[in-house]
């Protein structure tokens, strides 16, 4: 599952770990209560752990997102620090040269957006030709400029993700990401993350 | 996967996620150097994370395990923080009243030890019937007591309770489950664990 | 600051980083509002900060308390991931043999409560007498055995632990703990304690 | 205290929790050997926990920094988990404008850095004039533009903090943060740290 987010990021699911049937069999360990499974049980079980907070069985649930989205976002969402990041490195990588640009800007401001950009990534390239090293040479490039990394995480840590970054106090440049995962996972876990939505109501 | 560990208890391999390709994966990405994948620079590579101590790739890498292990081996294990655990609770659950025992008790000793065990145990039994609540009556239960749980673990955090846990001044008790973990996850991701194994020497 | 718990247990303030100005000082750093400090806007500042959620500035705040408590209530405690244990070992040391016993046992219960842990303490004496060592002597001990350890812990993941274990359906041991605790942070932070204690009601 | 750091940065160390004699606290805990403490076996302590690992009793040592770098320096720092961050937000404060520069800039170089960076800060003025908002318009800001934070970290993170960014590989910008702080923190706690860096050579 991908899925295209903002004018030239994306947000894929690579792979997950368990699914809703690893988060009833974590919680019925607690109790013991394996035997008391049924498509109906499971699913109030899920409910009531979500409207509990009982967080730690949806710990078993882990998904590894491939994601693409602009550096000033990528600050925010490595503030959740309970995940695991591997980015690229514009100690090592050139960047691509993709840059986030807000849709509907008016002309005049859309017009200067482009050139600060093109003007910036063009002493970028100045600077590497005359012998200044990647690592240097990236101080001058935008927050907005596009970043790749993967992110593994758990359910319990990503369901905090996502209240705060789909709420409407978050920045609409990673709403959009968190919207766009959460249509992914409830793909994957359609209980655990119906419940969940439910709960924001 | 399952093995037998100690006189009742056992450790599975419930599920994974991800493996050695993911692993190479994370790290790649870092250099966006996906075009210089092959088996042998892979492995390079993996080792070479190994050495260095790069660790952030093998987080990529997820493994849940159930786990039956006496509770002062659950102690030691839950100090590893970095790791969720579904644990069986004595709150809820009667224990089955199965206990730890050393092997090669001498005679007299391992009476002893039979005995002192069947007694707590009655009197647990006892203090239920007259109306103690579990949580208050499981204070008498001996710490040698079996508990079981669910652990899920990257490989990163497993890497760092192997090394401790299978260290010569570990206790012996879980020495042997941390053994028994090696042993599984040198067939999801022999190339790993391979070169963990070969760092301790 | 010390307070007794439960029959032979005690929790006790050791030190603590920061306060209330801490916690405003690391929220005022997000909006460059130094400016804008006073008695008054403060407090509004912190009460805002806990109604909706804003965690981290609390994390400026660290606490050191030492604890003594029944090792059952400890692995409760132990389960809080977010924050740093030094605990008392029984590989090293022998234990000092107190134990939980519960207010108000029924004449009968009390004197088999006490008499299976006399006879427990004493088969662990015997047995490191005749040689076993204290890491597998300590199996028979019963799980009501005190412990000791240093706990240091933030603001924010003590409260999210005052919330969980003071709450009705913790269980009563580890609730006198919590309470204990909430009035020792309260006198080192009245308006961050005082806010939290609201926001439960 | 506090140091310059880069052309424009700082780090202060603001207040700290414990230091060598919470170390040996905690340590002495474990093997309940409080009465063992002299001057010399305190000092033979410390270097034993640096030089087998044991980072447990070295949580209980938490320092607050106030930090200004460039957000380049704050990407890689924000990578360590184990801390808390509370940083000054683009979304509500307007920069202030200032900008990283390495030393010793050849002299073309150096003019097309001072310009690219004022081009920038010029239209950043501009979109804010044109009614874009503070959180969209930082979306050009460059990657050298300085941002403060504080950063709560306990002595067991900070010294692996210290480790990888002391390195030689490490990037030199981000490396004269780390030996900045060491020399402040051996201050504080002169044996831990001074058997850390020790254990680098």
């Amino acid at each position: 599952m991908r899925k295209n987010v903002l004018n030239a990021g994306h947000v894929e699911l690579v792979e997950y770990l368990g699914g809703d049937k690893a988060v009833v069999r974590n919680a019925r360990r607690c109790w013991r209560s394996e035997d008391r499974s049924s498509e109906e049980s499971d699913k109030n079980l899920i409910h009531h752990l979500i409207n509990k907070g009982h967080k730690t069985p949806f710990e078993a649930l882990v998904f590894t997102f491939d994601v693409k989205c602009p550096i000033f976002v990528a600050r925010q969402w490595m503030r959740h620090r309970i995940g695991s990041y591997s980015e690229e490195s514009l100690r090592y990588c050139v960047t691509e040269g993709e840059y986030y640009k807000p849709d509907d800007l008016p002309e005049e401001i859309n017009r200067h957006w482009d050139r600060v950009h093109l003007y910036t990534f063009d002493m970028y390239d100045y600077f590497l030709e005359n012998g200044l090293s990647k690592e240097q040479a990236r101080s001058i490039l935008p927050l907005g400029t596009y970043t790749k990394f993967y992110w593994t995480v758990n359910a319990s840590s990503l369901m905090n993700f996502l209240k705060l970054r789909m709420d409407k106090a978050a920045q609409k440049e990673i709403r959009a990401y968190a919207f766009a995962i959460l249509d992914m996972v409830k793909e994957v876990a359609p209980i655990t993350f119906g419940a969940f939505e439910e709960s924001l109501e």
